[in-house]
């Protein structure tokens, strides 16, 4: 099977290029860069084979999934593409308007969409074992950790406060995502959920959730090591996001984390 | 409700009774001791309305369930008085034979009985979730680390064996908990389950799971700071249990672990 | 030898206080409560032969170090009790203000007078590694992490704070304490220092450094099970201090930290 | 200045090449492959105005330092060629007899030598901290933990046996390397050091020291996430070993450890 990915040029678009040249299984269609980029036409370097076009060049019969690393700009125009062409699209574009929320709604009647803050097969993972540890922890305080690279400007992370939310969702706790701050002066609060925010160095991206009571915790904690792992996430859920129906899905499907779980139960 | 408490006189027993003492939902109805020990008559120092009392003297329409911190010679005794009296069991003796296990199985038509080698709520979880951890997250690594006092004399730990056993039925591994041993020499063998062992001062209880990828890592983690939890986790599983008709139980059943697991499926 | 507690009544003095019934080396010549306090002449609970009195009913002779556990408020009249009575004094309350940082160093002239933000004898060592860390690693950035139960009302923790002027000391930084703020938003600035705070049930107190280099990384971390330590270090301070010249100390003293340095350069 | 880099075909040969190339105030006088090796004359991918050459063609005017990423085999002949040209080297082959250790000696009466089994500057200081921890805390158990990458052979790793080294000498312990095994079954003999050992998917280096006592304790941790920083460390040795009289130096004097322990003490 093959790919495109949009936003070629761009950190995380290279990323995957090159780990796409490092297996066999799934081969790069087209390297897409922005309509009247001065790099269309050059060879991509990992794959001197390939050079980079524009959107308009792609050869939409030989592409099985879009993987779009461009940014929130195009977003629209991405998924405008993908519907026309009945190409899944893998949307790893962050920082999402409620209207393009909508429009992924819309898209996802069409074709496959799976929007995805992060690629990483853990951080999915850690999502759905957070959610099951708090609905079934009683009396648990919750804390989420988080330390990055020294450039990083939000706070605290995205990933971060998915792991809020799914930690509130598995607790019945409510929580609000727009008033996530560090935690900092004053008694805790029961049912607040803290944050505890790190910035060092070139840290790739570790996130931890704490679950304490009287006298135990339980820390679930996910460190990535090397950035090639969100390219490989991105291309796994490429590769089975090319043989969905139409529809709107997360890395969790990727993971077949519900199989696994009624798996777990029939035993 | 109340409960008897066989070894009271024990670490255990007395950490049951103290705990027992700070609240008020579940009373002790006897304080069971070994026949002809000297403390027989005896006040109970936490409980001084109560005397320590051998197992004949226990007023059984009184109890509700019983929790055995006692000691393996006594498993077969104790569940045959469980059977006898139709009061649901919690076994907190570790160590169990093979017949002793198959004990338990034919007093669970009779009664409800809950072996359980951790009461801690945390490490039922951590069994739960480590198990749908390694049947989701693709080639990974699995080690085990452990830290306990210095003068604990087993090692690995009973739990942290417990643990690689979840591990093995997530990622479908063959695992022998008889040639479970501390990693040491050698380039890692693939689909192997490592080791760590640490022993130091009074630490009550550590253990975490690591489940590590190429460019990133899991680690599923669990810490005890007072050992009160494991006295709470057998009165809440006794509290539990009294409800249960016969059967053989586990403390994931107690903490309703696969109801959560279902109300997730079903959202 | 023996000691006075000062604010015997208080959580820290009963701790103290529970731990020299613990040993024999150092004994108790009087558990002081506030003037007028109902307490006095009852007796002891861990130390029945002993009874709460004020500090007008000590007998000095008997003493050879105070230990003040009291309030922030009772400084400037316990620093005049042990200036009269020429007794060294361990002064373990927090939050002095600029005046009384002086009558300390005034009361020096006269007494050994050991003032101590955190007396566990492993913070003492972890603020000197801290600085010799920071003075030796070229290209680090600096955070401090630190945890504690939920009913801690200050944030980050005094400690927190003392462990980044040590860093800063070593890496000849700029810090103000008065500015120690947690990690928020925002691209991180070369040469701040970040503290990440958590709060969450019963924990003691963990705290800890990080040092992170582009590709590799030191933690230096200490974590406090049982407050009875705080205690034991109180303990070990007096005894030490009862041997001094008249003069202001500080915990590194009672741990010999700079005889070790000392000892390290020689070989 | 300029280094000749010996074993320059190898993994570490090649990492040092590629951080030369990344920095502008060392550049590479010489790519050193075995001799008869038929790389002779092929250029170096990094430096393509570089070629790979035989010791024999090294231009020793030209070089101000040997780094040696070459076998163990070569150690006799490399400190030869150091000793006859007056060149410095940084010798970082490990597992060196007793006669090389003695050839080393020797050789550093005519030249600066400095062997170094890991030349990251944080672990240097890791040792350093490690052996003031224990000469000053009283009644530690001492644990080392070490975390590598599957592929790994030797266990534990020389670094976590260095460790050890470096605590017996601080708590005035006696440890013998050769019996350095990873704790088992038994409870914990006073006075003995023991080590947890993990081996997981592509982990750099991961060292700890846990220094615990009753209710406290402390951990000391050393995380490498890229090798590079080992390339990085022996070029800074290089560095400053170049500017030295002969002797027998190791990574601390390149971190002015011992400076600034004296700068400390003077404060």
């Amino acid at each position: 099977m093959a790919v495109a990915v949009l936003g070629a040029a761009g950190r995380m678009g290279q990323a995957v290029i090159a780990a796409l040249a490092q297996q066999s299984t799934v081969s790069l269609s087209a390297a897409v860069v922005r309509e009247g980029d001065s790099r269309i036409g050059e060879a991509v370097v990992q794959m001197p084979n390939q050079q980079y076009c524009a959107a308009t060049a792609v050869d939409w019969q030989a592409t099985d999934a879009i993987i779009d690393f461009s940014s929130v700009a195009a977003v629209s125009d991405h998924l405008a593409l993908a519907s026309r062409h009945r190409c899944p699209i893998v949307l790893c574009t962050t920082g999402l308007s409620e209207s393009q929320q909508r429009l992924i709604d819309t898209t996802a009647n069409n074709v496959a969409v799976l929007p995805a803050r992060n690629t990483s097969v853990g951080i999915a993972l850690l999502e759905k074992l957070t959610e099951l540890a708090t609905a079934t922890l009683p009396d648990i305080d919750i804390e989420i950790a988080e330390t990055h690279h020294k450039h990083k400007k939000d706070a605290p992370s995205g990933t971060a406060i998915a792991l809020a939310e799914a930690a509130s969702r598995g607790a019945g706790l409510a929580f609000n995502r727009h008033q996530a701050t560090p935690r900092g002066e004053g008694e805790r609060e029961a049912g607040s959920i803290g944050f505890a925010v790190t910035r060092a160095a070139d840290i790739v991206g570790e996130h931890s959730v704490l679950l304490a009571r009287l006298g135990e915790r339980m820390i679930l904690e996910h460190r990535v090591s090397d950035r090639k792992i969100f390219a490989d996430g991105a291309i796994k859920a490429a590769q089975w996001l090319a043989h969905q129906t139409p529809g709107r899905y997360q890395m969790s499907d990727v993971l077949g984390l519900n199989h696994a779980l009624q798996r777990l139960l029939a035993e």
